[in-house]
């Protein structure tokens, strides 16, 4: 057998492995009993540990010494396997599980500080972390031109730099700061204003995932605390929850999973198992579940299918007509929580928690000084004040177990969806006629065709310009979004 | 660290990955989506190649020969590590491979010759399968004073023989058949007449489980084709199943799994995620189901509460009493599925599969000869011919996928709770009037406290009869059943 046929025979069981793993997430946000919890953690352990051991397997550095890869294909795989393997071998094992230990204690200590809104009490395991995250984006840069930032976001988004990102989100914010403002100045349209069934929203919410194209003889929907996308290849599942008094919080999580999990499903079924057989990057992801949820499900020629829709399933819910609909999905409203946010402020959200780990991360910024720079920052660009600390600093569960590097992916996504959007709008020019009939499918096959089926086959920027037919800027997402609320909004 | 300390580090983690492997199981039958199928074959094989090398890690060799314990929860632990070990150590890693392989593709070619009547079809396929299973056994009773179909029964019931178990049978038997043959000649009473919605049957089964100790904060009930009980520790799940006219099935199968799991739950806490943190043998096991199901659940006070509760949720659904609901429930009827067969009846259709697989083993029997020898037998302890080999030498599942020596444990379980059941009266000698309301708490208590509890501390027939305070027996259960039915039937 080839070095690099049994390399790959090899990965395919690790890959089966990271699988299983992932179910027993799953299990864990859905079915597992609560009393089980700390048994579940043995077993992830176990497992972890299993998967940490074959990751540093030293026959792996001899099969990818020598491996000839015949083909796209082939050098793709020993991309990825190579890119996995240097980084289990560049973090010291000791780093690595001293890591696990404190980001899975630190989740339970934030939650708890969270909900007591006190920065305090969460900054000693805080900077525990941010110092452990710090040695291991150090020994991943060891060697390299990278810096530290770029080092940690290589995890998520491989082939892009901090330097890069900070180039592009300096152009978004001035735009989506005054776009902002724009908006919030304008009469602000009706929102809601009655309770809609669980029952009903399921139901619905399944017809949307359908209405996407969500496969389900390869997944499942279930109700979880919070909506998420899990497994690759034949099995991948997503959750979704409900709001008796928000039934878009449940459709258009909903759709956001669809992306993610359509991503996957729609991944080259010969691509299973081996490693470029999943999404290539979290943006990526991103920008396919984004466009899913954005582009596509906040349309105004969607909207006015959905409109129809909960009509049928909850009749008159006191929005008169299909416009009224578009402008209450797309309304625009102050708020603190990135979850939560419209199209217009999401990505200002991303942008401030960027500024301040990259800050966080060079030193240039002290985490005893974190909570004013959050405030100040919030304020300025949103114009408000924070009025606690669970409406800001300590509102995500990233940074408490250690996502650095991870957010900027959000708006990376956002600016990638704007391109695919762009180019899928000039393939497809009547999609507004699909769409006013709920029918998605002539988009959701571009994207598969042109993106979603490469799976790991391209670096992530590479298959977004090779789909999108240009370089991916953050052009397009600005004028999409100034073009829609100006409109919306009658700007 | 000592030896022993080393090897129970070693085997907790080998403990956490068969609890993963076994909840991958659990979602096989209850959550996979259905084009998972081929992927999940593939998650599962390599679970199997991770606890495969880990079975036989030469490690664990160096800690058994070295490691001292201190005291029975350390004997115990080692004498579970080494069967295992022994057991892995002696079949070659090609057979076992080629038993694997052979057997799950066995049990696709076995379900379409079952759904066509058609044992040919299946013989040349279970012929490979015994012959296997034959090599694998030599090499389990090679170097040892075993029969082929002892080491065999040693993974299921360690401890017993084929010879001690044909003794126990033989005696069984012929007072069975008289029983059975009295029971049928008297006046049969009424069945149920009309059908039953599925949620009320799944409420009234949640309410069984609980009233059986069954705690939900460890596990949970979900529907699938075939009831079964999975887990240990603190994460057992139990399944269930409706049928519109038979909420019987509903109900006994739910206590029935409930035994199971309710065992899982009862061992000692401490033992969690060792080798003796779960039940000893299938022998055991099926103890518990049987005497919650049985000579608990089809009790004459168990089932007066019962009736209130089916009334309660059904309205009047044509039995006129409690008197005429107990006779009901327990119901003697000729048929020829194991599985669904009354307590009369039961062990008469595992004591044939008994007599005919070790004839099978030992070659006294060839397999060409197999159906007829089934069918000779039926009719001759069953009074009436096979009509189709679905009802017959195909029914079950367990030889097409290489079980034998399990089929015994079902008696054997039956035996072992006939005698807990005379010692828990004796414990507890107003226990009707608790199980008049509903209430099994003192028994269960019984149970976990006697036997539950100690998981693997005890071998099999040690733990019964340290519970039941006498050697098992076959003469408890056949007096239980004879009384009852004698008094049911009025022999």
């Amino acid at each position: 057998m080839s070095a690099y046929d049994a390399l790959m025979e090899y990965q395919r069981e690790t890959e089966a492995l990271s699988q299983v793993a992932g179910r027993l997430g799953w299990d864990q946000e859905t079915m597992m009993p609560r009393g089980a919890a700390d048994q579940r953690s043995e077993e992830m352990a176990a497992m972890e540990g299993v998967l940490h051991a074959r990751r540093t397997d030293p026959r792996l550095g001899e099969w990818l010494d020598t491996a000839k890869p015949d083909g796209p294909v082939a050098e793709a795989n020993l991309r990825e396997i190579r890119r996995s393997y240097d980084r289990s071998m560049k973090v010291p094992a000791r780093l690595a599980s001293e890591i696990a230990r404190v980001t899975s204690r630190s989740q339970g200590i934030w939650a708890e500080a969270r909900a007591a809104d006190d920065v305090a009490a969460f900054l000693p395991t805080f900077a525990e972390v941010l110092s452990l995250k710090r040695e291991e984006g150090a020994a991943l840069a060891a060697g390299t031109d990278q810096t530290v930032y770029d080092a940690m976001l290589a995890d998520y988004e491989p082939g892009t730099t901090g330097a890069e990102l900070a180039a592009m989100f300096g152009a978004l914010r001035p735009r989506l700061v005054a776009l902002r403002a724009a908006v919030l100045a304008a009469k602000a349209p009706a929102a809601l204003e009655r309770t809609f069934d669980e029952a009903g929203q399921l139901a619905l919410s399944t017809d949307l995932a359908l209405a996407f194209g969500y496969d389900l003889s390869m997944g499942r929907i279930d109700k979880a605390v919070h909506p998420f996308s899990s497994g690759s290849g034949a099995d991948v599942r997503i959750t979704t929850r409900t709001n008796a008094t928000d039934p878009f919080n449940c459709f258009y999580s909903t759709i956001h999973e669809v992306g993610h999990a359509a991503y996957e499903q729609g991944v080259d079924a010969s691509y299973r198992l081996t490693p470029i057989g999943q999404g290539v990057s979290m943006g990526v992801h991103e920008s396919q579940s984004r466009i899913y949820e954005n582009q596509l499900g906040r349309s105004r020629a969607f909207t006015g299918w959905l409109y129809g829709k909960m009509r049928d399933a909850f009749g008159d819910f006191g929005i008169p007509d299909a416009e009224a609909f578009y402008k209450s999905v797309n309304r625009v409203a102050d708020g603190y929580i990135r979850t939560e946010a419209d199209e217009v402020q999401y990505n200002l959200h991303v942008l401030l928690r960027f500024d301040l780990e990259q800050a966080l991360i060079s030193g240039d910024l002290a985490l005893s000084d974190l909570e004013a720079a959050w405030n100040d920052r919030f304020l300025s660009d949103f114009g408000f004040a924070v009025d606690k600390a669970s409406n800001g600093v300590l509102q995500d569960v990233h940074w408490p177990v250690g996502l650095f590097g991870y957010f900027p992916t959000y708006t990376l996504g956002n600016v990638y969806a704007g391109c695919l959007h762009e180019a899928v709008r000039k393939a497809v020019p009547d999609l507004d006629d699909d769409l006013s009939r709920g029918d998605t499918s002539r988009a959701t096959a571009w994207l598969r065709e042109n993106l979603q089926r490469h799976g790991g086959l391209y670096m992530p920027r590479d298959v977004v310009a090779r789909a999108s037919g240009t370089e991916p800027t953050e052009g397009p997402l600005l004028d999409y979004l100034e073009a829609k609320f100006s409109d919306l909004y009658s700007l």
